[in-house]
């Protein structure tokens, strides 16, 4: 297979994604890339950046099954829509460039199924940490059996939101609402918030690390949603922050675990600086120890920038090779491994749920009352009722890893 | 062309590095690869690593000439016997990975060439900033228009002794003595101190990030031998710290600069943080920003485990293919750029070799004199002579890229 001169360009959706992905290749002079045709819902509708209005169509047909196009780009919202057009574009073996994480989280076994059977490629760094090239150095450079955790801030509307409610004092909703506006979070906030876009992100990011899938629906994620002016004073006093933690770690030769959650993080970790929409990722194996990566993980242009990557890679044909899924001795997944949380409560009641192995904390006030214990991620994710109905709070006091990050 | 089932690998050196090497591959169950043969300069030499006696050979004809070997690594120090080795095996078509950026910078077009002609590979990751993959990344995930600065620590050692120096107040002999004890300095620590090794690793990375390639005689390098405990303090006094910083950066659309010098570093930077053993490289773009990347840049391990992941990508045949050396429109290198620096001297004459273009401040006492102006890099480099022998130290006050790092 040789590569292509020029890289023909179906675009799915003209979003914000794929406004700024028009605004790189066009400082791309060595792309050797254009943009043949535009899929969009609605074609009358205006936009902001100039696109010649012939290229646009609303039948994902005319990319398709348009032979002249060797390249399609996805950057629409809605999983569901970019769910078909992938699968269909692989499966005529037109190579795929994606954002969509909730999309390819959900799909991953299948989208690796359908890049073998066709002999093409799906790419998708963009999908993770935005700018950040989190999926290829794992896939290439740490392509061995030294990587032990994975460890970041992969949000970066949720982490916008934290620093401003937490180094600025800013109300939840305002700093919300201005994550909003700047383009961060989704039209849908609960997608951040709730912890799910990390969530869809280190489902991905296992699979390069240690050549695993783990379906999102069997992982503990905890979002922040339930955050009190309590539960921020109470880290403040500790000279802590909280923020949205994703974690996939060895704990044994054998296992490992992974799961989304607030942690309290002290000013000697990495991720402690890592502030407002940036995101930042912790590496850490055998031999090399922490490597850390840190960059804008949300925005138009910096996701813009990660695709335009991704585009370049197949002009020289590269692929996923997915190495470690044909590791010998790939770690087994185990949610039967110990946090020590602290857990903030109104009503006394919702600690029946909650099957702690031991509990070392209580306090108790008219305001606010708290536990701090050890639980599995087993046992939080039985409980899981209880954290979606009522007012609860946990964060992950990292002690169990306290050598570690 | 197949990848081999296994690596056959014959290594060249069984110091620091060739050690940790070893242990690294150990560790690596899934690396199919497996050490042959050992060169080293005196076999009989007792070593700290279990090694069979019968794969040590002091002949390097002994792995050139096994036709059972598909894979050459060589971590040797003598950049003369390195040059001689890595020829002599990409002449004869056999993949080599390196750690030796002074052979490297040196010979690099030399080496692309051979590369091409006997259709093999030359991996040298492991030659910049120890364990972070820099050159792969530019390379690959920055393979494109955008890029507009690298900039960063690039050297552990000196960085180690201005740690130790500067935020313990450690004496300078007693901070190269713990150096050299820990491993992190070359035995003739000029390499490090006087700013070369940077300085070769800089000139790799500006064909990875711009691919033009910039011989080390025609670049700007100064290091750190004449700080004094009166510059330290100026420093103190202004909050910043004096790192060893090494830089690439688009000055136009057509034209770049590059060299290595100390500089004033203020706390909101990211390099600053970037203390003792570490490298911290900060890559700067269009639409991206900045993307920040930090971890151990000296020491067995971490250059072993770059070397190890060089070795696994021979696996899958990886090799680098200069991709921006064939750009249109790279930029052109260009020494006539203005930097404002601050010029610390004893002996007033000294002065007269520099031609400044304006002097902002001028200070002397008893004890030292300085100067604060703008000057062009060409005019540095034109006081070559006075700078290595006087006691003059220059420092970099980053005026001119205010706006960007």
């Amino acid at each position: 297979m040789t590569p292509p001169d020029t890289l023909k360009i179906g675009l799915f959706g003209l979003g914000t994604v794929g406004q700024g992905f028009i605004r790189a290749l066009a400082l791309a002079r060595n792309a050797h890339a254009e943009i043949s045709r535009i899929c969009v819902r609605n074609v009358a509708k205006p936009r902001r950046v100039a696109v010649n209005p012939n290229i646009l169509t609303d039948n994902p047909d005319d990319i398709i099954n348009d032979p002249g196009i060797n390249l399609i780009v996805e950057v629409i919202d809605d999983p569901e829509a970019s769910y078909r057009i992938v699968t269909r574009a692989l499966r005529r073996g037109i190579p795929v460039v994606s954002g969509n994480k909730a999309m390819i989280a959900r799909h991953l076994p299948e989208l690796i199924r359908l890049q073998r059977e066709a002999d093409t490629a799906l790419l998708y760094d963009a999908s993770s940490c935005g700018s950040i090239p989190i999926i290829r150095n794992l896939e290439e450079y740490y392509d061995n059996d030294l990587l032990l955790e994975v460890k970041g801030i992969l949000n970066g509307s949720s982490n916008y939101i934290l620093s401003r409610v937490f180094d600025l004092g800013a109300p939840y909703a305002e700093a919300l609402a201005e994550a909003q506006r700047l383009g961060f979070a989704e039209a849908d906030p609960s997608f951040d918030i709730l912890g799910f876009d990390s969530l869809f992100k280190l489902v991905i990011i296992t699979v390069h690390a240690l050549g695993v899938y783990v379906s999102p629906d069997d992982v503990l994620c905890q979002g922040i949603a339930d955050i009190s002016d309590f539960d921020i004073s109470y880290a403040r006093d500790k000279r802590w922050k909280i923020k949205l933690v994703a974690q996939v770690v060895k704990v044994s030769d054998t296992e490992f675990t992974l799961f989304v959650m607030p942690e309290f993080v002290s000013p000697q970790k990495y991720i402690y600086s890592v502030d407002n929409e940036y995101n930042g990722v912790v590496i850490r194996g055998e031999c090399y120890d922490r490597q850390f990566m840190f960059g804008k993980g949300a925005g138009a242009l910096p996701t813009a920038s990660s695709i335009l990557s991704d585009v370049m890679a197949r002009r020289h044909l590269y692929r996923y090779e997915y190495k470690k899924m044909s590791y010998i001795g790939r770690p087994a997944y185990t949610r039967q491994v110990e946090l020590l949380i602290y857990l903030r409560y109104s009503d006394p009641a919702v600690l029946e749920a909650f099957t702690f192995t031991s509990i070392s904390e209580r306090y108790t006030s008219a305001t606010a009352s708290y536990v701090i214990g050890r639980i599995t991620i087993e046992s939080i994710i039985a409980a899981g009722d209880t954290l979606r109905r009522h007012d609860v709070f946990v964060c992950n006091i990292p002690q169990f890893f306290l050598d570690r990050d």
